[in-house]
């Protein structure tokens, strides 16, 4: 394990973190808060704290999947910890873990508070709460690669094992440019997102966040209803760009490098949206069927298909008192999640693909025992160790599934409850049901608790793989 | 597709069930009861139609997987169909739906009941229902296959379509040998518990119904507490039998042909076991801490667990009003089931010991790319296809969950009722919890729901790809 360069990264996130809380420090002035002064204290000591890690460059450049696994653990652990100090120094979130909860709820882009009131916190708190699901959409390694030059030319590893998906590749030979181009069409999405919520007439400060949350697909409201209580407008804006930063970003690259053909011939986000439009129109059907109304219910829909299924979490309508039938599919689309390469969350749109694509393979295998068939994704062969990973993917899930609602039923919620808070940390939604649906939130469970959900929301938005190595004894032993 | 063969196979099948139909017969002549007459009519007619269908043994021997898969679906199907006609013509159960559902129920053996009050059931029909499970347990072909030489030698794919897991081998050479063994170690079996129970005073009827739902690991109750109402000591006896027949029955094969070691170092019935006493552990301590009573709860939970892990589904106490940890460890357990090439039902403890070792392969790669490792169950080679079926087993296994929940919440009965009624026929348990617990029953579903189920539980008991490869248009091709 090459230690040095492993260090090396964790204090550039820890300079680029201290950095970030300027922002909410420069709130807190507009907004004449005391509360927020703390964000530039922590500014301060993190960055003379990052600078002093990241004052000698790693001589050895020697770096692995490994070593990019580790890294990415490492990285957002620390910017987790770093991130809730704030919450704790000003008093407004008293709680160390649930601080903590607050913060990997944000960073990892899922959403799920513990604040029984969040109107009552200070704007600069609100802000770096919603803030932090900006900075996890589109990971913070990313950002990091995208603006500094890194030792070596084997980054691609960071890049892999913070980006959603099993197919995340380079758009273009230089992994700096890559990075950089993600973040371009992430900044300009957001930028437009906003200019039309201002449009809308919505205050600056609610449109900041509101954009934070959608682009990050992350879904902290800053009020009691979340997005209940906006215009018609605002919410049609906010499910539109919710469903757009669900999109493969290959997508939107292929469209800026004027390649519309392959573009429009992606089988993920062809997929995503009859998925998306399938499942709007069953819970808008069902709605329909039991309340005899149609038209607000196909608004209400089409935003909550869209806040869930790209792992957001935003509320325009209490969906837990759906009919069980609307319940279930929103179930279901918690789990298939958005794109890979987006800032959604979920177990991905192209796992499911190459899933069904496993099945039709064996059963035509059965029918035809000498048939041979490759399994291709947008035209080009899926190699067998991409499909191997996406397997094993399916299984660790299950496994740390069922752990986790093993450990959390120990707080006797009921099992719907229980099931959807796994569902809605694992998936990086938020909102759950029952308890945890959108009127609830997550004060009530146990420290132990806690921790298992902040453990699977790291899982979810790292995919599993970089916290398993980071807890595997193999990867720390010696001549390992 | 080989289509004399499969009509010989069906008429066999037919034949074999007009023969077993003489049993609950004889019952209605002991106990004088009119309503069982009906089954020496319904043995005469089938008995001549089986006779019609096998008078001409078929040419043509080519017989593969895909014949396999047929015959196997297709006799399941028609052994159901007429299986439910008694209790249609009896006006026991008029509803041919809910009559299909119960039969189909019992030769799976799921034994979830659509019965609201069980006790007015006749003693024949109680019994038909019982014997189902006794001869969907080991299989109605293992059966045909024991007792009269079939044409050509690769009956091999009937037995491995009608068994579960993903490595039924032969025992030996001669495929119907194999089939004789098996049935000589399930009827010793059998009597061996029944002269048990007998010791304890229960009384016969009521033990050969309990000996039917244990083998089979079926779990119809004739009582409507089920097993509440027997002695300690005939509920002992019944949850250790259950547990035995969940057991691979190569592991008893072993054991007769003296290879002790072999059989000792089957990890499937190793973990089996683990599985078995820590899930009982968990739910006993749990029950402990809540309750502050031990003993009883004890016997209870190992009972409980015995139960629903072999998917027999006897209940001694309502486990649905147990605490959330107690419920959650029986929903686990239904999902991972009992062993291969036994009567139980579920995923099979042999498949998740695959995927943990998948999933160690996986890690172990991560960790040293360059490192090559081999899996391997009881010391041999685990091969690359077996990996694959049991890899797209998992995913057919989720996508028709999620199908059937999706289909059965039409009928709006809450998310847990709904998850364990899938789970519980799916798995081939029987009852699950809230209103299908074992306080509950089916008959409250709608008929949709219940077509549903009925598929849910021959998919479970054929382990899917028999009924996948009948509904695959490319099956029917010509040509095909």
């Amino acid at each position: 394990m090459n230690y040095s360069i492993i260090v090396f990264i964790a204090g550039w996130v820890i300079k680029v973190e201290a950095l970030f809380m300027l922002l909410p420090g420069i709130v807190s002035l507009i907004y004449r808060e005391k509360e927020g002064r703390v964000f530039f204290l922590c500014a301060l000591v993190f960055f003379v704290i990052g600078k002093l890690l990241t004052l000698k460059k790693p001589e050895n450049s020697r770096f692995y999947a490994r070593e990019g696994f580790v890294a990415v653990a490492m990285s957002w652990i620390i910017l987790s910890i770093i991130g809730a100090i704030p919450f704790v120094i000003s008093g407004e979130i008293p709680s160390g873990i649930d601080a903590l909860f607050e913060i990997v709820s944000g960073f990892t882009t899922t959403g799920a508070s513990i604040l029984t009131d969040v109107e009552s916190l200070s704007r600069s708190m609100l802000f770096w709460r919603s803030f932090s699901h900006w900075i996890g959409g589109m990971g913070v390694l990313v950002f990091i690669l995208a603006v500094l030059p890194m030792a070596g030319g084997q980054n691609i590893y960071l890049i892999k094992a913070e980006s959603t998906g099993p197919d995340v590749g380079k758009f273009v030979p230089k992994i700096q440019k890559t990075a950089g181009y993600l973040y371009i069409i992430y900044i300009f999405l957001s930028a437009l997102q906003l200019f039309l919520l201002i449009l809308g007439k919505m205050p600056l400060f609610d449109a900041l966040c509101d954009v934070f949350g959608s682009a990050g697909t992350g879904g902290f409201g800053i009020k009691a209803d979340s997005m209940a209580g906006y215009s018609t407008y605002i919410q049609i804006v906010t499910a539109v760009f919710m469903l757009l930063f669900g999109v493969n970003f290959n997508f939107y690259f292929l469209i800026i490098a004027k390649r519309i053909r392959i573009a429009l011939g992606m089988e993920e986000v062809k997929w995503y949206f009859i998925i998306y439009f399938a499942a709007a129109a069953g819970i808008a059907l069902n709605l329909w069927h039991t309340t005899g109304i149609l038209g607000i219910n196909i608004k209400d829909s089409l935003f909550q298909v869209s806040s869930i299924m790209t792992s957001t979490g935003y509320a325009t309508v209490d969906f837990d008192k759906w009919p069980q039938f609307s319940r279930c599919i929103i179930c279901i689309i918690m789990f298939i999640g958005a794109c890979t390469g987006s800032t959604g969350g979920g177990i991905k749109v192209a796992r499911f693909i190459i899933y069904f694509k496993e099945i039709g393979k064996q059963l035509g295998f059965l029918v035809h025992p000498r048939s041979v068939k490759i399994l291709r994704m947008n035209g080009k062969k899926i190699d067998h160790n991409t499909i191997r990973v996406v397997n094993t993917y399916l299984l660790v899930y299950i496994v740390i599934f069922a752990g986790s609602m093993l450990l959390l039923t120990l707080d006797n919620f009921d099992l719907t409850t229980t099931f959807t808070a796994v569902s809605a940390t694992f998936n990086n939604i938020g909102p759950g049901l029952g308890d945890v649906g959108p009127a609830g939130n997550f004060s009530e469970f146990s420290v132990l608790s806690k921790i298992v959900m902040i453990f699977d929301m790291l899982a979810g938005r790292l995919e599993i793989f970089p916290l398993l190595v980071l807890f595997t004894p193999a990867t720390w032993r010696r001549n390992g």
